[in-house]
């Protein structure tokens, strides 16, 4: 199996790094809506035992799996719509295994500024406002102050089920979860000193286009990070290098990368991002802006799979919840006629992914699969139906609708197996889908 | 921050690699005692807003930490001896966060044959011996079977704290932690069949030395598993892609990589690997030879750091046991005349890496930092007065002695931090060490 002369493997590795640095033209980034057409540059690797390898791991040459970029977009205002450049991407949930998301494959989203390039050295992070001290702290005196680490998913609102998505990175694929590694928030500010009157903070970032956030000052408090590691290593810059807001269960856009700046304020303000999309005078877009509900999702089998073999099989996926741990899972292998108990087979975490499992056997008949999460403050994950009728919804608003007018999108998500292995979407069709994302 | 014009940032980029790829030559592979000469060889990335970077996430190009390469050996065997283009390798703890090492980061022990370049779609398991269904799995048919995801370390017996061991690395770096993900062994075993009268699994390796190690049958129908996943994504080459032997808290040589077949029998087997150097008449090295004891060290501030300013500081590190979850970490700074309890900041898990911290004002005195771990069985680390004592062993036989003749090392390491801020190991020095590793 290693029989390939090495001259001739160093000749292929030459070859293929070669060809994904010199050969991928600019038109190589239009945003077409899929990975596939670009994964071939990422470069393989044809020897492992290569020096290269021994100082810095590398995958098998045999596992190819890439992030998929982000296609249509919906954004109207240019300092927040994707850069062409540099577009944001979703993590391949169906080829990962376990809780832990590789940080090469976690899902990040990107503005038009694309990620800045920060030298941790001249990097600083200010907390000022309604403080008695206002500080300015370097990268070195974080590094020295008590920290946490803390596994715990991240997750764009942008996230829904939706009966045009054909795999479950379609619908779900915009979110991850690390071990995070920082300082608490509480710490600094109890550095800081906040005054009285303060309910609010402002998190700023020191990327080109100063994308900022309000957090309430209770869950700054709570089990904010100001975090600079993930996953044991430095935060990836895509990630935020060197310092990023980690605010536990809340929508990923709170989690500022690149943190700059903290202002401890009396009311959350409309900054840009924040007026030009994600608030509206609406109250309805308030209901449930902050914790994310209990969710869950089958990761396989899943969208654009297809089981090979009749006989044992198993059904897995994640579940996870904004409030807490989850405390169960079940699965339907009937659209939700009758339930089982999944097993949930590996660490049990707070607002952190939660991986389940359960053993089935398919015997070539049709089967609609899926799951539902019930977290430890008792909230169960609603049916399409459900979601829709307490929000008085009908199925078009749900689908036509963009993401500042829906809340979290937590609705249960089917698996069709058709009797040819193949399985589908087992959401019913809808004629106008609007990307939540936008 | 992010000025660099773009085309600059492709050339260098460009170049980094092509120096990477093109001009190593075998010269750098001497196996000169660390990894200084080598490192610059690891590409540079230059921008992290290229297409690649979408794809399949990178580091920042301030973050250059590499593994560090295994230097001097005393292996006399063939076999065993370490392969000159493709040597071991040790994970840079003091540059780590959190309990979950970065799998390029990992530390890999590597033998005379190198790393197979296994197919996965060629790759099987046999499961045969005294069973009643000798069976062969496909990679397909192990994912369709029930599995877990379990966070655990892994640890080199070659580990011990040494007087001239420079840095944390050079002492602890043979070992890691990460999420793996397989199939529980005891589920295989099942399916076989095992037939009474069976003792000892025999675990064999696809690797050109067809390593094999004996496991007792009650820990393999514990919590061994044969694993596919480490921190979400298929087991790397140089961890055993696509599959190997995961046995929690056991010696790092049990967890047999590439693996390709699993014999029940009802005896331990004398293997070249084992009774070439892992196995020897005398009873004392079996005394310990399973689980690792209750063990911990400070990464931070270790040998060879520098602390640049007095004030505020903490001292973190690592503590893990064999036997189960960590149940308490103490911390002195007074060279073990004094304790005080430092806060398990992260997972507290079973058989895994746990991170602790103890907030620490350094006034510019000589200070000297250990740490000491207390596991769940109670059982608490020794010094390394206790150790020898223990064993009846001289300080010279402490350190001048091959592992085949010790047992785990699990003895407290110092760290001395002089009145200049300069770190340094904190053992009293002696006049023969020997590679424990050989």
């Amino acid at each position: 199996m290693s029989g390939t002369h090495p001259s001739r493997r160093r000749f292929l590795k030459k070859g293929a790094v070669a060809a994904g640095l010199v050969a991928a033209p600019p038109a190589a980034l239009e945003l077409t809506g899929g990975s596939s057409t670009v994964a071939a540059q990422v470069p393989a690797v044809a020897d492992n035992n290569a020096i290269e390898s021994v100082l810095y791991g590398r995958r098998s040459r045999f596992v190819t799996t890439t992030r998929e970029i982000e296609g249509r977009s919906h954004y109207q205002v240019p300092r927040i719509r994707p850069n062409p450049q540099r577009p944001s991407a979703k993590t391949p949930l169906a080829e990962l295994t376990g809780t832990i998301t590789p940080t090469s494959l976690h899902f990040t989203t990107q503005h038009y500024y694309g990620i800045p390039d920060i030298n941790p050295a001249e990097h600083t992070l200010m907390v000022e406002g309604m403080v008695d001290r206002p500080l300015v702290f370097t990268m070195d005196e974080l590094h020295r102050l008590p920290f946490v680490s803390r596994v715990h998913f991240l997750e764009c609102v942008g996230n829904r089920p939706s009966p045009r998505g054909a795999t479950v990175t379609a619908t779900h694929g915009r979110m991850g979860c690390s071990e995070w590694t920082g300082v608490p928030l509480s710490v600094l500010l109890a550095e800081a000193g906040v005054r009285g009157g303060a309910s609010w903070i402002i998190a700023e970032a020191a990327d080109g286009g100063r994308h900022t956030k309000s957090v309430p000052l209770a869950k700054a408090l709570d089990d904010v990070l100001v975090a600079y590691g993930q996953n044991g290593e430095p935060v990836r810059p895509d990630h935020g290098y060197p310092l990023r807001l980690l605010v536990p269960g809340f929508e990923g856009i709170y989690n500022v990368k690149w943190l700059k700046r903290i202002k401890v304020v009396d009311q959350p303000y409309l900054s840009f991002q924040e007026h030009s999309r994600f608030l509206t005078p609406d109250p309805k877009t308030q209901r449930d802006s902050y914790d994310f509900g209990p969710n869950s999702v089958i990761t396989r089998p899943s969208g654009d799979q297809r089981l090979e073999a009749h006989g044992a099989h198993v059904i897995s996926g994640l579940a996870w919840s904004g409030s807490g741990k989850v405390s169960r899972v079940e699965v339907s292998t009937d659209g939700g006629a009758t339930y089982q108990e999944a097993e949930l087979v590996g660490p049990v975490l707070s607002k952190a992914h939660t991986r389940f499992c359960l053993p089935w056997r398919w015997n070539g008949d049709e089967a609609v699969l899926q799951s539902r999460c019930l977290d430890e403050r008792g909230q169960l994950q609603p049916t399409e139906a459900e979601y829709a009728q307490y929000w008085g919804l009908t199925r078009g608003q749900l689908y036509g609708t963009i993401q500042s007018q829906l809340g979290h999108c937590n609705w249960i998500q089917p698996w069709k197996v058709g009797s040819d292995g193949k399985v589908t979407n087992g959401l019913e069709p809808v004629d106008v889908v609007v990307d939540v994302h936008a």
